[in-house]
Protein backbone atom coordinates (compact mmCIF):
# COMPACT_ATOMS: atom_id res chain seq x y z
CA UNK A 1 0.00 0.00 0.00
CA UNK A 2 1.10 3.46 -0.79
CA UNK A 3 2.01 5.61 1.77
CA UNK A 4 0.00 8.93 0.50
CA UNK A 5 0.36 11.77 2.33
CA UNK A 6 -2.92 13.76 2.66
CA UNK A 7 -3.01 17.10 1.08
CA UNK A 8 -2.90 19.99 3.59
CA UNK A 9 -2.01 17.83 6.80
CA UNK A 10 1.18 16.89 6.21
CA UNK A 11 0.14 13.03 7.86
CA UNK A 12 -0.31 9.88 5.97
CA UNK A 13 -3.35 8.65 5.04
CA UNK A 14 -2.86 5.63 7.18
CA UNK A 15 -1.81 7.77 10.29
CA UNK A 16 -4.98 9.66 9.50
CA UNK A 17 -6.99 6.26 9.56
CA UNK A 18 -5.92 5.27 12.75
CA UNK A 19 -6.68 8.64 14.58
CA UNK A 20 -9.94 8.27 13.15
CA UNK A 21 -10.11 4.55 14.07
CA UNK A 22 -9.44 5.31 17.79
CA UNK A 23 -11.88 8.76 17.99
CA UNK A 24 -14.79 6.42 16.75
CA UNK A 25 -14.14 3.47 18.98
CA UNK A 26 -13.64 6.53 21.89
CA UNK A 27 -16.60 8.16 21.34
CA UNK A 28 -18.72 4.93 21.09
CA UNK A 29 -17.17 3.62 24.33
CA UNK A 30 -17.53 7.00 25.93
CA UNK A 31 -21.35 6.66 25.10
CA UNK A 32 -21.79 3.09 26.05
CA UNK A 33 -19.21 2.12 29.09
CA UNK A 34 -19.28 6.36 30.80
CA UNK A 35 -16.37 7.36 31.71
CA UNK A 36 -14.65 4.40 33.31
CA UNK A 37 -13.00 3.26 30.32
CA UNK A 38 -9.20 2.78 30.00
CA UNK A 39 -6.77 3.59 27.39
CA UNK A 40 -6.18 -0.22 27.39
CA UNK A 41 -10.12 -0.74 26.13
CA UNK A 42 -10.28 1.99 23.66
CA UNK A 43 -6.97 0.46 22.15
CA UNK A 44 -8.58 -2.76 22.35
CA UNK A 45 -11.97 -1.58 20.66
CA UNK A 46 -9.73 0.69 18.28
CA UNK A 47 -8.07 -2.33 16.56
CA UNK A 48 -4.87 -0.27 17.08
CA UNK A 49 -1.97 -1.26 19.28
CA UNK A 50 -1.04 0.74 22.57
CA UNK A 51 1.68 2.58 21.20
CA UNK A 52 -0.02 4.02 18.33
CA UNK A 53 -2.74 4.92 20.73
CA UNK A 54 -0.14 7.25 22.72
CA UNK A 55 1.49 8.36 19.92
CA UNK A 56 -1.62 10.09 18.53
CA UNK A 57 -3.02 10.60 22.20
CA UNK A 58 -0.14 11.23 24.87
CA UNK A 59 -3.00 11.18 27.66
CA UNK A 60 -6.43 10.75 28.60
CA UNK A 61 -7.18 14.48 28.70
CA UNK A 62 -5.67 14.85 24.76
CA UNK A 63 -8.19 12.09 24.02
CA UNK A 64 -11.28 13.66 25.51
CA UNK A 65 -10.56 17.19 24.47
CA UNK A 66 -10.14 15.47 20.64
CA UNK A 67 -13.22 13.87 21.15
CA UNK A 68 -14.81 17.01 22.36
CA UNK A 69 -13.74 18.82 19.37
CA UNK A 70 -14.72 16.51 16.58
CA UNK A 71 -18.37 16.61 18.04
CA UNK A 72 -18.45 20.28 17.96
CA UNK A 73 -16.96 20.24 14.42
CA UNK A 74 -19.80 16.96 13.76
CA UNK A 75 -22.22 19.72 15.01
CA UNK A 76 -21.56 23.30 13.61
CA UNK A 77 -20.97 20.95 10.21
CA UNK A 78 -24.77 19.60 10.01
CA UNK A 79 -25.76 23.50 10.29
CA UNK A 80 -24.72 23.73 6.94
CA UNK A 81 -26.16 20.97 5.51
CA UNK A 82 -29.22 21.54 5.79
CA UNK A 83 -31.69 22.03 2.33
CA UNK A 84 -35.19 22.84 1.67
CA UNK A 85 -37.96 24.28 4.19
CA UNK A 86 -36.68 26.48 6.63
CA UNK A 87 -38.53 25.23 9.23
CA UNK A 88 -38.35 21.92 9.26
CA UNK A 89 -34.33 22.36 8.73
CA UNK A 90 -34.07 24.34 11.53
CA UNK A 91 -36.32 21.17 13.24
CA UNK A 92 -33.72 18.94 12.16
CA UNK A 93 -30.81 20.71 13.15
CA UNK A 94 -32.08 21.24 16.90
CA UNK A 95 -32.75 17.05 17.09
CA UNK A 96 -28.79 17.42 15.86
CA UNK A 97 -27.71 19.56 18.46
CA UNK A 98 -29.82 17.95 21.53
CA UNK A 99 -28.17 14.74 20.28
CA UNK A 100 -24.58 16.52 20.74
CA UNK A 101 -25.17 18.28 23.99
CA UNK A 102 -26.09 14.41 25.34
CA UNK A 103 -22.92 12.93 23.75
CA UNK A 104 -20.73 15.59 24.63
CA UNK A 105 -22.36 15.97 28.58
CA UNK A 106 -19.68 12.80 29.84
CA UNK A 107 -17.09 14.03 28.03
CA UNK A 108 -16.91 17.58 29.29
CA UNK A 109 -17.49 16.17 32.61
CA UNK A 110 -14.58 13.76 32.57
CA UNK A 111 -12.26 16.60 30.76
CA UNK A 112 -13.13 18.91 33.59
CA UNK A 113 -11.70 16.45 36.15
CA UNK A 114 -8.54 16.57 34.02
CA UNK A 115 -7.75 20.08 34.02
CA UNK A 116 -7.67 22.63 36.45
CA UNK A 117 -11.14 24.69 35.23
CA UNK A 118 -13.21 25.01 32.58
CA UNK A 119 -11.14 24.96 29.50
CA UNK A 120 -11.44 27.63 26.85
CA UNK A 121 -12.22 25.02 24.08
CA UNK A 122 -16.19 24.75 25.84
CA UNK A 123 -16.60 28.11 25.97
CA UNK A 124 -15.30 28.60 22.30
CA UNK A 125 -17.22 26.07 21.71
CA UNK A 126 -20.94 27.67 22.42
CA UNK A 127 -19.55 30.43 19.88
CA UNK A 128 -19.00 28.38 17.19
CA UNK A 129 -22.10 26.86 17.96
CA UNK A 130 -24.28 29.60 17.77
CA UNK A 131 -22.21 31.24 14.57
CA UNK A 132 -23.16 27.55 12.47
CA UNK A 133 -26.99 28.10 14.34
CA UNK A 134 -27.30 31.65 13.09
CA UNK A 135 -28.24 31.06 9.42
CA UNK A 136 -30.96 28.68 10.38
CA UNK A 137 -32.89 30.32 12.96
CA UNK A 138 -32.49 33.91 10.58
CA UNK A 139 -33.95 31.66 7.74
CA UNK A 140 -36.49 30.15 9.93
CA UNK A 141 -37.85 33.44 11.83
CA UNK A 142 -37.74 35.30 7.81
CA UNK A 143 -40.02 32.42 6.66
CA UNK A 144 -42.57 32.69 9.53
CA UNK A 145 -41.41 29.35 11.14
CA UNK A 146 -39.99 30.37 14.36
CA UNK A 147 -42.06 32.92 16.63
CA UNK A 148 -39.72 36.46 16.88
CA UNK A 149 -39.56 36.44 20.51
CA UNK A 150 -36.80 34.21 20.74
CA UNK A 151 -33.31 34.49 20.31
CA UNK A 152 -30.73 31.97 18.94
CA UNK A 153 -29.17 32.12 22.60
CA UNK A 154 -32.99 31.65 24.10
CA UNK A 155 -33.41 28.34 21.39
CA UNK A 156 -30.27 27.16 22.69
CA UNK A 157 -30.79 27.16 26.12
CA UNK A 158 -33.82 25.45 25.97
CA UNK A 159 -33.01 22.60 24.05
CA UNK A 160 -29.86 22.46 26.39
CA UNK A 161 -32.04 22.42 29.38
CA UNK A 162 -34.49 19.92 27.87
CA UNK A 163 -31.05 17.47 27.17
CA UNK A 164 -30.27 18.39 30.33
CA UNK A 165 -32.94 16.28 32.38
CA UNK A 166 -30.97 13.14 34.06
CA UNK A 167 -33.52 10.84 32.12
CA UNK A 168 -33.01 8.27 28.77
CA UNK A 169 -33.88 8.79 25.15
CA UNK A 170 -37.04 7.20 25.37
CA UNK A 171 -38.53 9.95 27.70
CA UNK A 172 -36.60 13.07 26.93
CA UNK A 173 -37.85 12.04 23.10
CA UNK A 174 -41.52 13.58 23.14
CA UNK A 175 -40.28 16.49 25.04
CA UNK A 176 -37.88 17.63 22.46
CA UNK A 177 -40.64 17.16 19.67
CA UNK A 178 -42.94 19.36 22.45
CA UNK A 179 -40.37 22.12 22.32
CA UNK A 180 -39.39 21.87 18.56
CA UNK A 181 -43.40 22.26 18.25
CA UNK A 182 -43.61 25.52 21.01
CA UNK A 183 -40.73 27.33 19.30
CA UNK A 184 -42.97 27.43 15.88
CA UNK A 185 -45.48 30.23 15.83
CA UNK A 186 -48.46 30.35 17.39
CA UNK A 187 -51.61 29.22 15.24
CA UNK A 188 -54.36 31.78 15.34
CA UNK A 189 -57.67 30.15 16.58
CA UNK B 1 -58.64 42.71 72.06
CA UNK B 2 -59.90 39.77 72.80
CA UNK B 3 -57.27 37.02 72.72
CA UNK B 4 -59.70 34.93 70.67
CA UNK B 5 -58.48 31.25 69.99
CA UNK B 6 -58.15 30.08 66.29
CA UNK B 7 -60.57 26.38 65.91
CA UNK B 8 -58.62 23.46 65.71
CA UNK B 9 -55.34 25.33 65.96
CA UNK B 10 -55.12 26.05 69.79
CA UNK B 11 -53.57 28.82 69.11
CA UNK B 12 -54.53 32.45 69.56
CA UNK B 13 -55.02 34.50 66.63
CA UNK B 14 -52.20 37.25 67.45
CA UNK B 15 -49.81 34.33 67.55
CA UNK B 16 -51.14 33.06 64.30
CA UNK B 17 -50.38 36.58 62.47
CA UNK B 18 -47.43 36.83 63.78
CA UNK B 19 -46.19 33.66 62.60
CA UNK B 20 -48.12 35.03 59.13
CA UNK B 21 -45.88 38.07 59.09
CA UNK B 22 -42.71 36.79 59.85
CA UNK B 23 -42.90 34.15 56.60
CA UNK B 24 -44.36 36.93 54.48
CA UNK B 25 -41.57 39.30 55.35
CA UNK B 26 -39.30 36.26 55.18
CA UNK B 27 -40.08 35.10 51.68
CA UNK B 28 -39.86 38.69 50.28
CA UNK B 29 -36.26 38.69 51.70
CA UNK B 30 -35.12 35.71 50.68
CA UNK B 31 -37.04 36.66 47.14
CA UNK B 32 -34.90 40.01 47.08
CA UNK B 33 -31.70 39.20 49.08
CA UNK B 34 -31.23 35.67 48.46
CA UNK B 35 -29.74 33.60 51.54
CA UNK B 36 -27.33 36.00 52.99
CA UNK B 37 -30.67 37.49 55.15
CA UNK B 38 -30.32 37.17 58.79
CA UNK B 39 -32.63 36.31 61.55
CA UNK B 40 -32.56 40.06 62.63
CA UNK B 41 -33.17 41.34 59.84
CA UNK B 42 -36.29 38.72 58.86
CA UNK B 43 -37.36 40.16 62.62
CA UNK B 44 -36.82 43.73 61.97
CA UNK B 45 -38.84 43.47 58.67
CA UNK B 46 -41.74 41.40 59.72
CA UNK B 47 -42.05 44.15 62.67
CA UNK B 48 -42.11 41.91 65.25
CA UNK B 49 -39.54 40.86 68.38
CA UNK B 50 -36.16 38.66 67.59
CA UNK B 51 -37.99 36.98 71.23
CA UNK B 52 -41.45 36.52 69.32
CA UNK B 53 -39.35 35.22 65.86
CA UNK B 54 -37.48 32.43 68.21
CA UNK B 55 -40.63 31.50 69.48
CA UNK B 56 -42.04 30.55 66.48
CA UNK B 57 -39.20 29.51 64.29
CA UNK B 58 -36.15 27.96 66.72
CA UNK B 59 -33.35 28.23 63.93
CA UNK B 60 -32.98 29.37 60.53
CA UNK B 61 -33.64 25.47 59.70
CA UNK B 62 -37.39 25.35 61.25
CA UNK B 63 -37.68 28.82 59.71
CA UNK B 64 -36.61 27.67 55.81
CA UNK B 65 -38.85 24.14 56.74
CA UNK B 66 -41.83 26.39 57.32
CA UNK B 67 -40.84 28.63 54.32
CA UNK B 68 -40.95 25.23 51.97
CA UNK B 69 -44.17 24.07 52.87
CA UNK B 70 -45.86 27.18 52.75
CA UNK B 71 -44.62 27.82 48.96
CA UNK B 72 -45.74 24.11 48.25
CA UNK B 73 -48.89 24.42 49.85
CA UNK B 74 -49.63 27.20 47.56
CA UNK B 75 -49.11 25.69 44.53
CA UNK B 76 -50.78 22.80 45.32
CA UNK B 77 -54.22 25.15 46.49
CA UNK B 78 -54.01 27.12 42.97
CA UNK B 79 -54.25 23.52 41.20
CA UNK B 80 -57.39 23.37 43.03
CA UNK B 81 -58.57 27.17 42.37
CA UNK B 82 -59.33 26.51 38.24
CA UNK B 83 -61.92 27.14 36.39
CA UNK B 84 -63.20 26.79 32.85
CA UNK B 85 -61.44 25.71 29.72
CA UNK B 86 -58.93 23.32 30.80
CA UNK B 87 -56.22 23.98 28.47
CA UNK B 88 -56.10 27.75 29.71
CA UNK B 89 -56.97 26.25 33.59
CA UNK B 90 -53.58 23.79 33.14
CA UNK B 91 -51.36 26.69 31.63
CA UNK B 92 -52.72 29.12 34.12
CA UNK B 93 -51.21 26.97 36.79
CA UNK B 94 -47.86 25.54 35.05
CA UNK B 95 -47.13 29.45 35.35
CA UNK B 96 -47.94 29.54 38.59
CA UNK B 97 -45.93 26.23 38.78
CA UNK B 98 -42.88 27.50 37.53
CA UNK B 99 -42.82 30.43 39.63
CA UNK B 100 -42.89 27.98 42.70
CA UNK B 101 -40.09 26.19 41.28
CA UNK B 102 -38.44 29.92 40.74
CA UNK B 103 -38.87 30.73 44.85
CA UNK B 104 -38.11 27.29 45.81
CA UNK B 105 -34.77 26.83 44.36
CA UNK B 106 -32.79 29.29 46.83
CA UNK B 107 -35.05 28.50 49.91
CA UNK B 108 -34.24 24.68 49.03
CA UNK B 109 -30.75 25.53 48.57
CA UNK B 110 -29.97 26.64 51.72
CA UNK B 111 -32.04 24.13 53.65
CA UNK B 112 -29.92 21.62 52.29
CA UNK B 113 -26.94 24.15 53.87
CA UNK B 114 -28.76 23.26 56.80
CA UNK B 115 -29.00 19.54 57.05
CA UNK B 116 -27.22 16.20 56.57
CA UNK B 117 -29.04 15.14 53.41
CA UNK B 118 -31.99 15.96 51.18
CA UNK B 119 -35.48 15.85 53.59
CA UNK B 120 -38.12 13.78 53.66
CA UNK B 121 -40.11 17.06 52.64
CA UNK B 122 -38.51 17.50 49.55
CA UNK B 123 -39.62 14.03 48.04
CA UNK B 124 -42.96 14.24 49.43
CA UNK B 125 -43.43 17.67 48.02
CA UNK B 126 -43.14 16.48 44.63
CA UNK B 127 -46.05 13.98 45.23
CA UNK B 128 -48.13 16.53 46.84
CA UNK B 129 -47.85 18.76 43.59
CA UNK B 130 -47.92 16.12 41.70
CA UNK B 131 -51.63 14.87 43.20
CA UNK B 132 -52.84 18.71 43.20
CA UNK B 133 -51.59 18.77 39.51
CA UNK B 134 -53.23 15.70 38.28
CA UNK B 135 -56.76 16.39 37.26
CA UNK B 136 -55.70 19.53 35.50
CA UNK B 137 -53.72 17.37 33.17
CA UNK B 138 -56.14 14.61 32.58
CA UNK B 139 -59.05 17.16 31.86
CA UNK B 140 -56.58 19.55 29.38
CA UNK B 141 -55.86 15.38 27.54
CA UNK B 142 -59.57 14.55 27.52
CA UNK B 143 -60.67 18.10 26.24
CA UNK B 144 -58.06 17.55 23.45
CA UNK B 145 -55.73 20.39 24.51
CA UNK B 146 -52.85 18.85 25.92
CA UNK B 147 -50.58 16.28 23.90
CA UNK B 148 -51.57 12.58 25.10
CA UNK B 149 -47.96 11.43 24.56
CA UNK B 150 -46.85 13.80 27.45
CA UNK B 151 -47.36 12.32 31.37
CA UNK B 152 -48.00 14.21 34.25
CA UNK B 153 -44.40 13.52 35.49
CA UNK B 154 -42.62 14.73 31.77
CA UNK B 155 -44.62 18.17 32.37
CA UNK B 156 -43.62 18.74 35.56
CA UNK B 157 -39.86 17.79 34.50
CA UNK B 158 -40.29 19.97 31.68
CA UNK B 159 -41.03 23.15 33.77
CA UNK B 160 -38.62 22.10 36.07
CA UNK B 161 -35.74 22.73 33.41
CA UNK B 162 -37.25 25.96 31.91
CA UNK B 163 -37.32 27.26 35.01
CA UNK B 164 -33.75 26.04 35.93
CA UNK B 165 -32.12 27.84 33.47
CA UNK B 166 -29.68 30.29 35.15
CA UNK B 167 -30.54 33.33 33.70
CA UNK B 168 -33.58 36.56 34.51
CA UNK B 169 -37.02 36.35 34.32
CA UNK B 170 -37.46 38.46 31.56
CA UNK B 171 -34.75 35.75 29.12
CA UNK B 172 -37.29 32.51 30.47
CA UNK B 173 -40.56 34.52 30.32
CA UNK B 174 -41.11 33.44 26.50
CA UNK B 175 -39.29 29.98 26.81
CA UNK B 176 -41.89 29.42 28.97
CA UNK B 177 -44.55 30.46 26.41
CA UNK B 178 -43.02 28.56 23.86
CA UNK B 179 -43.25 25.67 26.17
CA UNK B 180 -46.72 26.09 26.67
CA UNK B 181 -47.57 26.18 23.42
CA UNK B 182 -45.42 23.24 22.92
CA UNK B 183 -47.43 21.02 24.65
CA UNK B 184 -50.62 21.48 23.16
CA UNK B 185 -51.17 19.11 20.44
CA UNK B 186 -49.70 19.73 17.18
CA UNK B 187 -52.40 21.91 14.88
CA UNK B 188 -53.17 20.12 11.74
CA UNK B 189 -51.56 21.85 8.28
Amino acid sequence: VAKEVVAGTGQRADALRNRDKILTAARAAFADTGSDISMAEIARQSGVGMATLYRNFPGRRELLEALYANEVQAVCAAAADQLGDPGQSLATWLRRFFVFVTNKQPIGAELLRHSDGPLPMMSESRTRVSDAARPLITAAQQAGQLRLDLSLDQILDLIVAVASIPRDIEYLSPLLEATLNGITPPQPN
